[in-house]
């Protein structure tokens, strides 16, 4: 059964939940905010199923509620960052306002974050940038599940590229990409399906040999998108992110599901102020120009439409404002249970059934 | 029959005939490093072999040999450059330039160029900055030949992402990528070699459905990298190219084997100063060590070895410095057409037989 609940009811839900967990409450609603985001976008893999995770590492102290970091150096554009295993959303946050700064005094301003932790959605951070007028360029490390080209155990992670630009309606268009060709939960969920195959390109098996099985592909490892480009994506973000930034690297990264050692996760914020190139307003026409010439291409046999990075997203957080965010049952389970543990009171289940909301 | 000749040359012959177009000596060598700098590398893609297709632009006036472009604005790190159509290479080491001027004053530098023209490979660019001790990123628009994904009509060049680091030895890496799985050549040479197929995620055919059929591929279309996100990342050099840049975008651009039209291509190239974060020598340890633990993975079934971006490349440099550089039958012959037109000595054919250079 899949239970659906209004976005602000799920925001407050999950502040409860992280206060209890011993966050400070402005920090509480800022995660709260990122996660119920990536939900009405339609991006459940960063939404709230991850609560239960991060609050095994609020417990065991991977995650340090009460830490703000520190900047280690700033110098110029570029600011270095400290993330003190705080909550990495507030680390986020924190990094994308001083990226603004120094964006609005130089034109361009370059954040690196170093022993953060589980961002969320990059999405959300380049939307917070770009809410000001500047194009964002986020990037992230993540624990090392991916081999690379050639190899066959996890090196780097699935290391994100995020860019956002300023624009909305018809111009608008938002990047939020990891460098594997899919995310491993597109082959878990062809395995919980019961699907025998799955696209080339999607994965390798135990062996490093790319494979159509699901069989063998749940067992084996992610395909950096389109093979050795990928590889390089991936290893790109963690120049930009790690090697710059003086933290954990490779195989040294942990994550949201190792509770063993702190994630230590790097992460990197550009932001660039488009006025110092042209005005904002003729950015904006010139970005729905350049969508509506894209659009205009002939669609491809068994396609009805072309859409640009972010069009899914966005209509999937037309559709959940209106109708609810879906919870499905496993992840509702998980969230009672977190709650009832820390004595708060569960969602009431505003359902819906037949497309329609019960409240 | 391949011919080899050693770069210093071929890079003279490359520069006499660029004067004999009308280039000036200072610009005219330029372009010969760049060119025969591919050629080292085993890029011949981007190498001499374009020197015919070049001559056809400066000829018809397309490429105007004497414009240098000028700065539009100058805004704390950010630099608008207008290229006036001048010689691509002349106008990215002049951006280059400007880009790392800005890096040392600000740490960051992003200089976009409008009306400018083939720049040759992208990591010649990259190396210009990193050269500096800077994190260089640079990107290009090119012609409409890829179809956005679900379409089947080229709208987006294969907009090129490369990333050059400031390190050398076993900590070298440089990106250099199209956004497309393949470029066009790997299909022509399958096709040329009698190949019946291609891997899955080169090519679609002409009504946008992805093929492994060469016959199919040849007649269709490059597949963007990895299929929905290569879409992305092609759109983003768009963007961050031409649409800051307020020069032609998409459809709009022409490209080498377009002489009905300027190619007016726009370029990005981003300076970041390492050492803004950290020592250079401490980067250049970080890269060594991340190197070294991506190389450690055990390398996947039907491999030697594992690679990072740049080794290719690198390696083929150490080779050809030894051996000289192939040059086909049909460049030779292109080569020698245009050097007779031209008035120019064509090369000393120093022939390799056998893996020795004759002289």
């Amino acid at each position: 059964m899949t239970r659906y609940v209004s976005a602000a009811a799920l925001e407050a839900f999950v502040t409860k939940l992280l206060c209890a967990l011993g966050a400070p409450k402005h920090k509480a609603e800022l995660v709260a905010t990122s996660l119920v985001s990536a939900n009405l976008r339609g991006v459940d893999s960063h939404g709230v199923h991850l609560l239960p995770e991060y609050a095994k590492h609020f417990r065991n102290g991977n995650i340090r509620p009460e830490a703000d970091g520190h900047v280690i150096s700033e110098s110029g554009a570029c600011l270095l960052y400290d993330g003190e295993h705080g909550i990495g959303q507030w680390i986020s946050y924190v990094c994308c306002q001083h990226a603004v700064r120094l964006a609005r005094q130089y034109g361009l301003g370059m954040v690196v974050a170093r022993n953060s932790n589980h961002f969320g959605a990059a999405a959300f951070w380049g939307q917070t940038i770009s809410a000001h007028g500047m194009i964002a360029i986020v990037m992230c490390n993540a624990s090392p599940s991916v081999p690379p080209w050639q190899g066959r155990e996890g090196r780097i992670g699935t290391n994100p590229i995020c860019v956002a630009v300023p624009s909305q309606g018809s111009g608008a268009w938002l990047l939020d990409m990891a460098t594997t060709t899919v995310a491993m939960n597109k082959i878990r969920q062809a395995y919980a399906n019961g699907q025998k195959t799955i696209p080339y390109g999607w994965a390798m098996d135990r062996d490093g040999v790319p494979t159509t099985s699901v069989e063998e592909a749940i067992r084996g490892w992610l395909m950096p998108l389109g093979g050795y480009k990928g590889s390089g994506l991936g290893m790109m973000v963690e120049i930009l992110c790690a090697v710059l930034s003086g933290g954990p690297m490779a195989t040294a990264v942990g994550g949201i599901y190792h509770l063993d050692r702190k994630m230590g996760t790097s992460q990197t914020f550009i932001a660039i102020d488009v006025q110092r190139f042209l005005p904002l307003d003729e950015f904006q026409r010139r970005m729905e120009h350049l969508i509506r010439v894209v659009k205009s291409a002939p669609v491809a046999k068994g396609y009805s439409e072309i859409l640009v990075a972010g069009d899914p997203e966005a209509r999937a957080e037309q559709l959940r404002r209106q109708s609810g965010i879906p919870i499905d049952e496993g992840t509702w389970d998980r969230l009672a249970r977190l709650a009832q543990e820390l004595g708060v009171a569960m969602l009431e289940p505003q359902m819906l059934r037949n497309g329609s909301m019960s409240c």
